[in-house]
């Protein structure tokens, strides 16, 4: 059976954090076609909500430690603030949003991450969740019915704590799951127009990656550092089931644009 | 056709920011049989977060005048603080619940106060919003598909503008926008065992009030000050197609205790 298709965009916090850009993206993401959910981040607007608190910000390999008082901040941020206004904004582009943390409706399940080995250290990122479990048929039931999922980067344990969860793994996860309801676009926002060939020339766009290719890109040195960990987790979530992943920048989530991992 | 029926319980922010109270009210809430909603306030919780940001809190008449730095804190507070650790909170007590605005799936569309005469003065109370409409259909889709929703005192207006809600409304308009979908009782939390007949006596709980009782005491002064608006609230309820409104303590949140307005 064909299955329908369904864009998943992926927008991170410097995007939703500057008015100007946050008005396209609207825009852009209301003008895509068809079932659709928005995944977003807002990790400096929390940075500068606990600032104003009081509250250090400690970051180990790129990823927040998440104590009692920041897991507050977060799920005010990053639920609230962040969430609500995106789907207040959506609603006046003629979208019927709906903002969901993994714990409304059961959507995300996760668990603590345990203290995991870094650089020989052992690191507690606190409140932080690794993904168990996404609920593809609530979620498929609410898009069904006309509505558009806005998910913030926020999950839960099952047993009444909210988690912080990476919104990368929250698109990728969500992405997974529901390419056993639709034939899922993933589409992540970049800096860039795409993954480049070469990085001192932003128009060298790679178009397409698929897995042998990705490999030969390696080997010879082409795509190399923090891209690799991208195009890996890319490739994953299309061998599980995800049509294609497409990296490009915030103004070009058309489809149309940037580098599509195959 | 008999309708189903539906229970409606709005808690005031005292008792969800006290543990002991909230793990109370969670459990009771979780053992109403049948479909139903939560609406909670959280001011005080707002209240604290503004005095934390160095933001002044204003309230006039008893309500909160919500200019730009307000509203930040209550979007923040109610839509994330409080509403996601109660929909966590209830997912552990087994309550597959959804944390809701007015503006996630447009469940309450409302519009900016426009300033209004107080003791003879013009009060603009800011981002404030006044009900215009509750998508009962929106919200019995949900219902329906067993989900509990758990409603935030914030609205919007439509043009991607969040509002700030008074709770006890957000409770009546959506007892009686449900009243079409549903046989409604709507459970008043109430730091009183119910309504008074005599204030020095705490057991002095009128168990039933109609219109015709209510004019009675009205004229004798059995109720009076306070009372008199919360009472007439919930006979306008009543009259709008709720079946019955309840005033009782957040610990008898059961439908069988406490004063009946019908």
């Amino acid at each position: 059976m064909m299955k329908e298709s369904l864009t998943i965009v992926k927008v991170g916090g410097a995007v939703v954090e500057d008015e100007a850009q946050l008005s396209q993206l609207l825009k852009d993401f209301a003008a895509i076609e068809g079932r659709k959910v928005l995944v977003h981040g807002g990790g400096r607007k929390a940075t500068k909500m606990a600032e104003r608190l009081g509250i250090e910000t400690h970051m180990v390999a790129g990823r927040r430690i998440t104590d009692e008082a920041m897991l507050e901040v977060v799920t005010m941020v990053y639920g609230g603030l962040v969430n609500k206004n995106l789907v207040a904004r959506l609603q006046a582009n003629g979208i019927n949003a709906i903002g969901l943390t993994g714990a409304d409706a059961n959507v995300i399940h996760s668990h603590k991450r345990p203290p995991v080995a870094i650089d020989g250290l052992s690191v507690d990122f606190g409140f932080v969740g690794d993904v168990d479990a996404v609920s593809n048929d609530t979620l498929a039931h609410l898009i069904e019915a006309g509505i558009t999922p806005v998910m913030a980067p926020l999950t839960h344990d099952g047993e009444g704590h909210i988690l912080n969860t990476n919104a990368d793994t929250i698109a990728s996860e969500t992405a997974k799951a529901l390419a056993k309801n639709y034939d899922v676009t993933l589409i992540f926002s970049f800096e860039k127009k795409g993954v480049l060939s070469n990085p001192d020339d932003d128009n060298s766009v790679i178009p397409v990656i698929t897995r042998s290719l990705f490999n030969q890109y390696k080997a010879d040195g082409t795509i190399s550092g923090g891209m690799l960990p991208k195009i890996e987790n890319a490739l994953s979530a299309v061998e599980a089931g995800v049509s294609r992943v497409i990296i490009t920048l915030a103004t070009a989530i058309d489809g149309h644009h940037g580098t599509v991992i195959e």
